[in-house]
């Protein structure tokens, strides 16, 4: 079989051990590209850079790995990638992460990862959004090999166009973990605040704080299962409209 | 009746044309604030601001229209207003816009006008984001008006947990507007590609232009409708499961 050809992103940025996992485990059955943000993405949502011109360096971050770090966002990366950098090769599969930190319930709209995702499903390629469950765990190891099989089951089956998959994996060894559950996006949200400090100019600035609250009533949703240490893999797609408002609001009265 | 509290963000920028004829309008009937970036935020997406702190000036634009200028991203607009710049009070309604510029179809998912709305929702507060469809066109007024008279209606009716309305007017004079439409966020893909030039120290950076190509049939898409000159009114929501694809995934064999 030919191998495979395999775009990697993150929002973590080029230089972050997510990617850097990601990237030994999948060149041992696929071509692997990395293009990815030069710094740290996280919460960027799904922006992209349209007022600015975008800047590209090539980073050597291993002896044997380089890949195009970008001056812009998760998505700025992955569409510059595809409509320039790669030269209209065909791209097979794309995988955005190892993110460190969970992509669960509300999270998944600020994700810089899960849009990296999106934006190459935009584009017409399978992709698969993945997040290590965990801010301070540092061992991905176990999280890669499961993103090098999932991968092989994408390639092989394909995404239908539209839908992409976001996957979290606990941050445990692979002992702990319990299953594999297909999930819904969770229901939580963001207690957060602002915390007002005083700089020595004596300018206020704010800091935002929090956390976040979960509202998952059970192993269905993201959030509640990766909590319970399943490996959550939820199919995500971007049509927003709410179809079950549509008829009620057809019987409003909205008038010229 | 006592007047409602209404809270007005946009992408553009507290200093845009867009969110004065907005304020002139609404302040006709309702208590304003003005919570809004303090420059233009287009295709922002839904990002927040984490990593670092943020600033806030208050702006006077107009003799006796002052706003907060928020040195962040719309959603950092909103979320910062609720949270700390209002104190609690309670907001009855949020209005993002008027944008210069539709926000239909795929643009939703990269729209700053749309996230400042959708965090609204997520906070609590019913949210409308609206869109005057041109970069061009400068007379907000009767978008203005219109939007006064949703808000009036939603105001009554409120909104379920978790919708917002995303609304596009032509920009044409009331007599060429053809009528009001519930439609769907409608398909379209962007035909981008990036333009390479090189700066005077013979650096490579790049500049995305292209156009977006929609593919709706019908009028019951956002972007056909508002092509025909109607008002399109979507309802938004962001649980973006893909509910069709999770029975079949079920299917898959995933394996620890």
């Amino acid at each position: 079989m030919k191998k495979p050809t395999i775009l990697i992103s993150n929002d973590d940025g080029i230089e972050s051990d997510g990617i850097k996992a990601l990237w030994r485990e999948i060149k041992k059955f696929a071509d692997v590209i990395v293009v990815a943000p030069h710094t740290q993405q996280s919460a960027v949502g799904h922006s992209i850079t349209v007022a600015n011109p975008i800047r590209v360096r090539k980073n050597i971050i291993d002896r044997d790995f380089y890949g195009y770090a970008v001056e812009g966002s998760p998505a700025d990366s992955v569409k510059l990638a595809v409509r320039n950098l790669l030269k209209g090769r065909k791209i097979d599969l794309l995988l955005s992460g190892i993110n460190h930190g969970a992509n669960t319930a509300i999270n998944i709209i600020y994700s810089g990862t899960v849009s990296a995702a999106t934006e190459g499903t935009i584009l017409g390629i399978p992709s698969i959004a993945v997040s290590l469950a965990s801010f301070t765990y540092i061992d991905f190891s176990y999280a890669a090999k499961f993103t090098a099989e999932i991968s092989k089951i994408v390639l092989k089956k394909g995404l239908p166009h539209g839908t992409l998959l976001n996957v979290n994996i606990p941050a445990k060894p692979k002992n702990k973990i319990k299953g594999v559950l297909i999930t819904r996006q969770g229901k939580s949200y963001w207690d957060d605040k602002y915390e007002s400090r005083i700089d020595p100019n004596k300018r206020e600035y704010f800091w935002l704080t929090g956390r976040m609250a979960s509202l998952d009533e059970s192993l269905e949703f993201d959030q509640k299962a990766i909590e319970k240490d399943y490996i959550t893999i939820t199919p995500i797609q971007y049509d927003l409209t709410d179809y079950k408002m549509l008829d009620e609001l057809k019987r409003w009265d909205f008038k010229l």
